[in-house]
């Protein structure tokens, strides 16, 4: 790893690059999967690469649907385990507690390993990365049940986990799948730096937001909800306009332009 | 490669993802220099992936800079090999021939492989893609002189080449470079997708566009002007002012915004 200095301007940016590149390394990111974050990093940037109140509103929407789900899972890719795995297992167990702590026949939200261009090393690896992690279940490694609507390798899914979810949170996911999900009836919860993507506009809620930064809202708000009667929690979902969030993102990401300084830079 | 359909819509983009990837594959791309690409991606998602008139602008303006250059020379990194080899020699040999219709002591313009992550086995096997593409004299793979102001690695140049070139033309470039060598007294053509990135704002004429668009219509625009007086490249250069342009660019982006739809796509 590269020295970035503790007080670069950019640091949890750059930080989060050099864990991607190491992924790719260790055989865990694909190619692929850096195209994908540099993409998010322009929308980062656009962004002020700063958690906004949208995102926070999503979060807590999200944490609703996670409360009340009958049974609900978190896809993990390449990129999701490179940047986030400590923060993935983290929030599955604060969304497993707090589920426990209203009754919930299966308080855990399992964590599946799904991965875009599929080999079976690489699930391996990214399951290894989660049990390194902390995770005790991983789904995905023997996957026997397909997602409708997609190509053999990328329908390939677990029947405990997204195969019977009625809840999904796909972090960093891919438009076709997240499409095929949310036609197969599942409540799909998106985290997409990109409020244009196809991923971002198929789920029912986006959170426009870097995945580590994401990560732990959405644990603290399921937390924060979790004594809540589910009458309350329906409010907050339903109170929740996911096409009008994503257009608030958009606009701050458009209102920020004319800030920029354009002139030469030295 | 995959096989893309011909009428894909977005055919060239995803061409493009491809020849990166096999571009690391080969050795020739460095994983920074695929986040790099994402993140161009992005805004030439925003751009409407075409050649706007303000890119044209540029090309003009940056035509008149390589006739009227004492030593014009181009700067090729990784992804600029991977992406677009022919039409970088094409566009040297085109900038060569239209200069030396006009007389100039030293037609050529030269192609020096400068990498930001930079490795001798790395530089060598971009030389040999630039080769093999039919360039006849790649400099860089000797380097004898240095940018000041950059650490040694990154500083790296021949006396042949940037050492001693009065315009630059550097493609996909790194801001703490393209700032460097606009404070060397180079004069500084870019070509970034980001308008607002440090490259884009240190150079003298910056094209906002996809490279292997660019890279003919800048040839073009070069035969187009050979013909013409120096006082009438003069006029073109001082007629174009870059931070209009960018800002103009930038202006295009933000007004696309509102035309995308946010709604569901399924």
């Amino acid at each position: 790893m590269t020295d970035i200095p503790a007080s670069h301007p950019r640091r949890a940016s750059l930080l989060a690059r050099e864990r991607l590149v190491e992924g790719v390394r260790a055989g865990i990111v694909s190619e692929a999967g850096l195209i994908a974050h540099g993409r998010g990093e322009a929308f980062d940037y656009l962004l002020g690469e700063r958690t906004t109140d949208e995102a926070v509103a999503a979060c807590r929407a999200a944490a609703a649907l996670l409360l009340m789900a009958r049974r609900p899972v978190m896809s993990v890719n390449g990129n999701v385990a490179a940047l986030a795995a400590e923060r993935a297992v983290a929030l599955a167990a604060a969304v497993g507690g707090a589920r426990a702590s209203r009754g919930a026949a299966e308080g855990a939200m399992r964590l599946e390993v799904n991965l875009f261009h599929r080999t079976e090393g690489r699930v391996r690896l990214v399951a290894d990365r989660l049990r390194a992690a902390g995770a005790r279940d991983v789904l995905g490694e023997a996957p026997d049940a397909r997602v409708p609507g997609l190509d053999h390798a990328r329908a390939m899914c677990s029947s405990q986990g997204v195969g019977t979810a009625d809840v999904v949170l796909i972090p960093l996911e891919d438009g076709d799948r997240a499409e095929a999900l949310r036609r197969w009836g599942r409540t799909v919860i998106a985290v997409d730096l990109n409020p244009m993507s196809r991923t971002a506009r198929a789920a029912h809620v986006t959170v426009v937001d870097e995945l580590t930064r994401a990560l732990p809202v959405l644990a603290r708000e399921t937390v924060a909800l979790a004594g809540e009667p589910d009458g309350r929690l329906r409010a907050v979902k339903e109170g929740f306009d996911n096409a009008a969030c994503l257009r608030a993102v958009l606009g701050r990401m458009v209102a920020r332009v004319p800030e920029l300084d354009l002139g030469p830079p030295c």
